[in-house]
Parts: C-alpha cells; sequence; structure tokens
C-alpha cells in the first residue's frame, strides 16, 4: 500500500479518522507514527499528503492536504478474456495500478464457464482488487468493469462503438505483426484484447478484427495472462512515450 | 504446458514413454488421442514435434522427431532481491517463460530475513517453477539461478565482473531516466535489477549505480515486483527490437 485511499466523506473530516484495515497496515507494515508523512488520495479526486497525528492498532488519525489537480480517468481499456478466478483477482489489481480506465471481461470458446461465477466477479470483491491496485499504483480512479457473458453481442453491439476507436490490439502468438511494428499516437487510448490460456479460436479473431483489432506478436513465446499484461502494457505504454519524445519518429 | 518437456535420456528412446505429470497433463488437459501432434523440447536441447501413439492417464507414448538448431541459452540476467516466496514463485516461472539466462536474487535491506528459507528455494522447488516457465514459454534452456544472502560482495565480487557489462537497468520510481530515453543494441543482452517491494535503500541504488547500473523509471506509478517485472522486461525487449529493426533511429 503506497496510497491511503479515501472516500470524500472520510477526506471531509480533519482530522481523517479510520479504523479498518488501514489505519492496522499503517501501524504495522509502514510503522506510523505521529509526525510522519503518508501519501493519501481521494478515491476519484486528488492526491495528497497526510501527516500523521496519532496511530495505533485500532485508529489512524490523519491530518491531510490535497493537490488542487485531479488525474483524469485511465483512457486505456482492457479486454481479457475471463481468466482463473486466482488469476482473474491479480489481473484486476494490476490493471488497476498500470492506469487502464476501463476492464471488459468477455466470455470466449476456451473460457471454462465456472470461471463466471467465481467470487472475485461479485461487485465488493472486484472492487477490492481494483481498490488494492490503486494503492499500489498511486492512483484513485477506479476503472469501470463489465462482464460479459455472450461474445458476439459483446463484440458487436458494445465493444464496437466504444472509444479508443483506433490503436486496438489483439495479442496473438500466431500474429505476422510485431509489437515492433506498431505505432501509437501520444495522448490517445488504446484498447488490448488478451485471450484466454490456449488463445482465441480463429472466430473470435475474426470478430475482433472486424472492428479494427489487429492482431499482433510478441514472439514464438507464448506467456501467461498476467505476465502477458504487464509485458504488453508496458510495450504499449513505451510506444507511446515514444511517439510523444519524439513526434517525427 | 504448452510444450512437454524430456530429458535427453527420455528423448533417446523410440517411443518416448512417460509415465508422470506429463502423462496426466495431455491426457487430461490437452485431451491428447492417438495420432494427435504436440509441441516437445529436449532440456537444453532442440524443439521438436511429437505424434501421439498412445495416451491413458497412465501412460503417455510419443513418436518424436527435433529440429537440427538448439536456441542459445538466454543472454539476459535478472538481478531479483527475494520477494515472498508466492511471488518469488511466480516470478522465476515468468522470467524463465520470458527467456532469462540467469537469475541472481539476492538479499537487499528491505527483505524480510525469513524470505531466504522459503521451499521454493530448495534446488528442486526451484527447478519446477523454472520447468512449468519453460513448458509455458515453448524454451529448453534452464536460467542458472543463484542466491546471495550479503549485498555488497555479491555486487563487488559477483556482479560487477559479469556480462552484459553494458545494458545494465535498476528499477527505480525516483529515477530521472524514463526507459523511452534508453537506447539498447540488438543483439545485447541486458541485466534487469529489480528491489523490494518499499524498493531500493540508497546504498543499493549507489553501489549498483558503481558498477553501471542505471536507474530508470517507468513513471510515478509504482507496480508490484511480478507486475513490474513482465512490464519492464516487456519494454527492454522492445527497445532492443527497435533498435534492430532501424538500426539509425
Amino acid at each position: 500500500m503506497n496510497l491511503i485511499l479515501l472516500t470524500p466523506a472520510e477526506a471531509a473530516a480533519q482530522p481523517v479518522v479510520l479504523r479498518d484495515r488501514r489505519a492496522v497496515h499503517a501501524h504495522e507494515v509502514l510503522r506510523a507514527r505521529a509526525g510522519d508523512l503518508l501519501r493519501v488520495g481521494i478515491l476519484e479526486g486528488p492526491l495528497g499528503q497526510a501527516q500523521v497525528v496519532g496511530s495505533d492498532a485500532d485508529e489512524l488519525r490523519l491530518e491531510c492536504s490535497f493537490d488542487t489537480a485531479v488525474a483524469a480517468p485511465g483512457a486505456d481499456t482492457l479486454v481479457l478474456a475471463v481468466p482463473r478466478p486466482i488469476v482473474l483477482a491479480r489481473c484486476l489489481a494490476a490493471a488497476a495500478a498500470m492506469g487502464y480506465g476501463r476492464i471488459l471481461l468477455f466470455r470466449s470458446r476456451r473460457v471454462d464457464r465456472s470461471y463466471l461465477s467465481a467470487k472475485v466477479l461479485q461487485p465488493a470483491a472486484t472492487r477490492a482488487r481494483l481498490l488494492a491496485g490503486l494503492e499500489q499504483g498511486m492512483r484513485t480512479r477506479v476503472p469501470e468493469v463489465g462482464l460479459f457473458d455472450r461474445f458476439r453481442p459483446f463484440v458487436e453491439d458494445h465493444l464496437a462503438g466504444l472509444t479508443p476507436s483506433r490503436a486496438r490490439i489483439l495479442a496473438d502468438p500466431g500474429a505476422t505483426t510485431r509489437t515492433a511494428d506498431l505505432r501509437l499516437d501520444a495522448d490517445t487510448g488504446y484498447a488490448l484484447a488478451l485471450g484466454p490460456e490456449g488463445g482465441f479460436v480463429p472466430f473470435e479473431v475474426e470478430a475482433l478484427g472486424a472492428i479494427g483489432f489487429t492482431p499482433v506478436t510478441c514472439g514464438p513465446h507464448p506467456l501467461r495472462v498476467e505476465t502477458a499484461l504487464g509485458y504488453l502494457t508496458g510495450q504499449l505504454d513505451l510506444l507511446r512515450s515514444r511517439r510523444a519524445a519524439a513526434p517525427g519518429d
């Protein structure tokens, strides 16, 4: 936890008084003492700084001041075939930490139907994983999450109309376009689609291709979903920042 | 498991007969039947193709043929502060899947001493995680793994003399150099150093800097070790491949 996240209501009090896992974490892991400075943030609001005015295992008391600027919601969309529940839990947190603004979970042919009733898909459990990711990545914007049981309506009725309309990328070990061949504009969100272990079936690649998703490979060595999520997000972020650094590149 | 890994002794028999977890996996997960083709590889040797001549829960029989070329050992080195055991297990497999040739684990100031006696650090357990990564990433070269309890001798006596002598990178959220500012030559291995949750202490950044590790940031949003491993490896691999694609870039 690199950031203590507060609700707007909590942040309105002065001092802020917390009596849940955040107090325990500050006391036991951060070993917070009166006078220490901690990073804080308001959900959907600004980051800020807090001075500890009291900390024990039961209660954390903070004097907070907040920045004036609030980060924009994440511009990127993760389109993810529902993985095993334990992997999904890690992907949700990682995607939130990396700044995705939207996470669209869908059932593809190779997704085990039982995964759709995983506990982590219950709204409170999903939210807890997202907040853990925000606390890790020092962010305050909670990604939107959608779950889609039927592939074709998801693609045709929902995904087709969503931004970004360009920079739609589909991870496919069998693709001929390499990530190094991509060009991404600065300040443009991307959508990254990741299939299940075992990959998309051809029909799915075609359906996503029909709405502008380019199949891209990062080489002949398939990665697990959670590793691929970090690996490809790193590459797309880099491609975008390099275009920003050198527009004529 | 995208690849069935064989020892040289196993691969010398024709047909190859397997009676362990690989047989179970082929039968239950891959649903292998006589006539199916599977990818196989020999440890430290070539990849190849196998035709299933028999598969049940107890025994898998394969007729194998192998490529003539063997991939070179991985040229990249991961320098990793020992993380929590469960995270270490995932990092070992991910690093093997991504093709690291060497994984050097060390104890930094912020590493809990108990992590060094984790079960996953016992040679057989470590090897099992590495093989799982190779099976995922369709590779046959087992990374070398070293464990170093004392930081200063590790850096000065061991790490300083190892290849690569250039392209040494240290992940540090407080750095001023961005990954986008880096230049990596094609065909050159890199060394990536990742600290513990909570980061390196300044002394460690200095000691690594003294032997040529450049502190690099991928932004103001700290990632968990396993996410950072994928994210930064993706970026370094991309930087290297882009140099290869456009030498005058």
